[in-house]
């Protein structure tokens, strides 16, 4: 009778990787209670039953992807963090399993190279400094064991885990409410196409539907409170029925899909594709609805923070002090983020139409070029004369030499 | 017989009101030398004769668009800049030509409340430091005079000015050879839709082929140096044939159409309609290729430099010390930004389907999930630990309320 | 019998410029309502007598000086805004009074070169936005007319206003509790050095005492609560009383003289010599206590945003919405800052002896050379290997040339 | 008879720990070359003869030092980085010497927990990047053996290493040209004042002379060309004399010494004490003919540039692509950076006391309150205007309560 090494809480996402790491725990000694999380777009076949079956749908929405479009979160200029944002999501869950259940151990099947294992264990850390985490694919036994998918497979059909009879698609996938990435595999040559028949979420805009559908957004403190497809009249209002709808809509028109080399935080460069139909329309009219109701000034600086906010995710880092005040910071920022944006969705692309807000900056009489509003256009050429000092006292004691290409 | 004032080099559009200042300005007592610029996509009936028409659009292509490209220049997150770019082309011009004709002053038509004034008359205060500026838009005499379009109509036709006989769009627009905006009029309220006829340069997404454009555009020093039809086979080489091909194929297939609200210099917000199709596909693939080839943290760097280059360029500071300061940083940054991207064009959007370069910072052994390269899976934790030393300190001695919402 | 043009609140200091702007806009038209502000470290004999005399040195203090404490804020590396944050605090009082006594005008004594007049606008602008503003300095009958001292004097003696006995030094001077700043005159000369009796504030640090007083600083959410000086046992508690303590220690040994050329917001360069003796103390003791209580990440954001808060200071703008953002997301970065600080002061130095706090992120055992704490060596190994793989990357691809110089 | 396992060229300060690295290497069967640089500021005995001993002195200042006078390098608001400096610089030329003798290994004794580890093992990885790295603090057989100084001592005895005769100072110490570093022992504790007698390069200001030294600093491209006592007309121009010259003043007065806690890389908070005479007055000479002779908007950029490079020279990347960037960009805003800065150095304090400069963007007559110069005071009411457009916008929609605290 063997004594066990302790419990450890596993996230197990109904895979191989995963199912085969479970049993691997338990031969290596430990009490292991599978956790899966439900906030895909589908639902998986499960080789195996897990202890806990969690739902995290709704806070996925409200506590990770509306703040994300808050900030108008894109790492270097085009992802948007879908994978990013739901790690510290499913952690912090599992952390709340493994301090109720007495665990001293969490376990993911991440593997060596990504971002993932970052995210993943830089959360329990920070909520749970005292945890051990246990990751098979850093571990040489594990990894110089199972060298490829085969040596998993065999390790399965010898432990009884049923083994996927379809055939593995020639790329590695991660799927949530808010996207699907993919990478590795024949992608990982960064110069082919990917395949047309890879995206699950969006339909391939050359066969999406020849007229738009078009949405209002209605929105509160930079988040949406309502969406209205404006021609079916139809309506959704809480978080999870608005960003579903939003994937529906923006999947139906192809929405969001990107093919990038981007830079994982470890400093490789690697090629993922993703799709993001509603974090892409979400993006599209958030920006839109912030530039009519927040001060010049504030988004200049809000912007700064946004940008910072998302390589802060994007490292692992959502449960960190910084992380915090800069959520903190931004979600000052939207007080006055509120108001209606009309947009059409169509082709792969998001259209804004037109907005509208109680609580715009815009004032139509002001910027008018047909009534004066109260403006003295005379005050301009003080304004453009003292902006031109400098410049001018530069040419005359420098010369223009410095200032000419 | 009158003292003549002195020379004004008036930039003359050939509209209505660029007319009517030259007449006006004569009026006044000035000598006046009209100079038009031909960078526009089309050719516009002149009622008056310059005396100095200047095709500028090879030297606005390689000295203000191609710059723009390297820094990914967008303002406020989505306006490509296609105005702000072109006044100081047109000022360097008329500054030129003022210092050889010995004029001490030079005018424009822009209004009092835009930007366009100030980037045109920095330019000129930069250039030309002893230069007197006529501005008849921010004189009470000449605004007081002309208080719409009826009056502007009748002095033309008292004075002999050619008036146009096609009635005037209810907006107003501004054309060159990398965008059209349009504003004002109808526009001015943010609500309203565009209407489906605005549009010039770009065919309407829904109208557009059903077959996309594959293109291949290869890049050296960050700018393009070859465009290819990857299916036609046809190319271009020189900077002006390459944009305007890009323009070609962008416009036929809707692409880089926007709607929003942006904030001017001077602190009002006002809404714009743009669209910039060639501009729009060259900033997709710069951001792909310069992602594959830069280092992730001079990337972050250059990334701030961008946006500052564009705030610099919004606010009419093309020339000045910061400016000139800031493009020589972002040049220096793109000495490896070279390769192929491949790219697909369609309803409206810019697809990226793969890259190559001789020059790339990607490391397909390095980042493979199948082979190990030179990386030990087991330095992630190590890694990982370290960055967590700050988590657990933090949770440790301020406790988890910090940073849990 | 003439109608009044309306009533003025003047900015009044007692002075020879604002005593004739008294009389002159009285003889202008309008009725004035002189306003004096008592937060000078001495008390001024007044040529004539204003109807409002506030001490504003509490709210100074408090609604001031203690953001610039919380944001470190230095203007371009040196100057420590003792004037930039006197203005709002003058004006705001000026526009409530304003408003009470139903003053559609505002009148100061700044010049048109400078930067007062527009910290002082643009506070009244923001809190009283239909005012209108009276600068003398900018209106040509006033400033043709008073060309020089002479002629204010001569215009003084005219009125009855009681003429300075005193030869007026030869520099100009603008002091509160705070600091005083000299310009212009014989230091226009960037090259010449200040004379040795200029200094009203400080002593000469040759002549200032040859041992140090040791203080003990108590903060709370970034701001002192209580000075203490160690070896007297003197303490002092209430944000004034803390100040000035600082002021009178300071300024007995020489602290915080700085002899700066800086850049104006109107884009000229100026020389000004600055004496702040308590403000550069507390600057001192509060980046320590900062430093030890915040965490690093945060502190790295915190630097830019009390930079940016520096500028916006300087420039005018602290009511404005920006300003406000910073200023919300400071004080939120302040929440841990707390404990103590002691420190010894000595001939025009501040030397930071050592430091407490209950809220510290300082770990003594974690840190120490001498036991491991919970802290495993093994582990900074994959740290610095990860954090390596980008850097051996680029050296494989491009060369050692490029990082070499 | 055993083979080599290779050679290790090794980093030999001459002390306890070193030395005994140096045998203990011998003892696992490498063959070591030990590699001791001479720029500290006196000279060491060493227990064992190195092979190779380098004066770096004069590299050290031109090519370490001189880039962080350029950039007004300061980490965290405090410290000068002189510690930081010398790692690359002694690594640098390791690996050339490592390179050159065929050595496969480079070994050090930085130890587990700090920041010098990295800096040195990364400029190792990045000119090098096949080394192999021996860290003996952060190898178990190691720091198990050699658990305090005792163990230390035994060994050295055992193996005939000299072993130092003068007691172990209660803290350890970093010594270069640049300045000394004491930390760890009886420093741990940051509320414990540093006793009076830890400083070995600066004199206490309580006994230093009684009369300054004037300096005049002669800058050139950002970096010092010359420097001159004023009163005793001595005067230096290499770089290394130079160096050396403001160390001897500096020192002899006092200057440079601060007590602080920093965040090291590893995210602890450790107390450093530190003191840097030459680079304290050299700091406060750049500041002072930059801000003169540059651009105000230029300096707000490389303001930020230069913070950016003194987080990455304190985390150890002085050789990686983004430091090398962010080098060449300050480099670049040096351009014009030239003139005479003349100064005071007295009783720990740097004083400025004037500047002039062929290149100043000062314009004494512009500047002038005497004088009106081109400028005319009637632009700063529109400017102000301008400027006040958004604060009223704002006002009027949003009312005052957001902006009044």
């Amino acid at each position: 009778l063997r004594m066990s090494k302790g419990t450890v809480i596993l996230a197990y996402s109904g895979g191989l990787d995963t199912s085969c790491i479970l049993v691997w725990l338990k031969e290596q000694g430990y009490d292991v209670i599978a956790f899966l999380v439900r906030f895909r777009v589908w639902e998986t076949d499960l080789p195996l039953n897990p202890v806990f079956i969690e739902d995290l749908r709704s806070e996925f929405v409200e506590d990770f992807i509306w703040p994300s479009v808050q900030a108008n979160a894109v790492y270097e200029d085009r992802y948007l963090l879908g994978t990013a944002i739901a790690r510290p999501c499913i952690a912090r869950s599992q952390v709340e399993i493994a301090r109720r259940e007495g665990a001293q151990f969490v376990s993911h099947g991440a593997t060596g190279k990504g971002n993932d294992q970052i995210r993943f264990e830089l959360t329990c850390y920070a909520l749970y400094p005292e945890v051990e985490i246990i990751a098979p694919w850093r571990i040489p036994d594990f990894y110089n064991r199972f060298r490829g998918r085969t040596d998993l497979m065999e390790y399965a059909q010898k432990h009884g885990i049923p083994v996927p009879v379809t055939p593995k698609a020639p790329w590695s996938m991660d799927a949530n409410l808010m996207h699907i990435s993919y990478e590795s595999g024949i992608l990982e040559n960064p110069k082919s196409h990917a395949p047309a028949d890879l995206y699950l979420m969006t339909k391939n805009p050359e066969d999406s539907p020849n007229t738009p559908d078009v949405l209002e957004i209605e929105f509160g403190n930079g988040v949406p409170l309502k969406v209205t497809n404006v021609k079916e009249g139809k309506s959704k209002n809480s978080p999870l029925d608005i960003f579903s709808y939003l994937n529906e809509i923006g999947g139906k028109h192809g929405v969001g899909r990107i093919d990038i080399v981007e830079n994982r935080f470890i400093g490789m460069k690697s090629r993922g594709i993703y799709e993001t139909p509603g974090g892409t329309i979400l993006l599209q009219a958030h920006l839109d609805i912030e530039t009519f109701t927040m001060d010049k000034e504030v988004r200049r600086i809000k912007q700064g923070l946004g940008i910072k906010f998302s390589e802060l995710v994007y490292n692992g880092f959502w449960y960190s002090p910084e992380c915090d005040f800069v959520r903190h910071c931004i979600n000052k920022s939207q007080e006055n983020v509120q108001g209606k944006v009309q947009l059409s969705v169509f082709k792969g692309q998001v259209y804004i139409l037109g907005r509208e807000s109680p609580k715009s900056l815009y004032n139509e009489e002001l910027v008018s070029m047909d009534v004066q509003g109260n403006y003295d256009p005379c005050d301009a050429s003080g304004f453009i004369r003292i902006n031109a000092v400098r410049l001018r006292e530069h040419h005359r004691l420098q010369g223009v030499s410095s200032i000419k290409k």
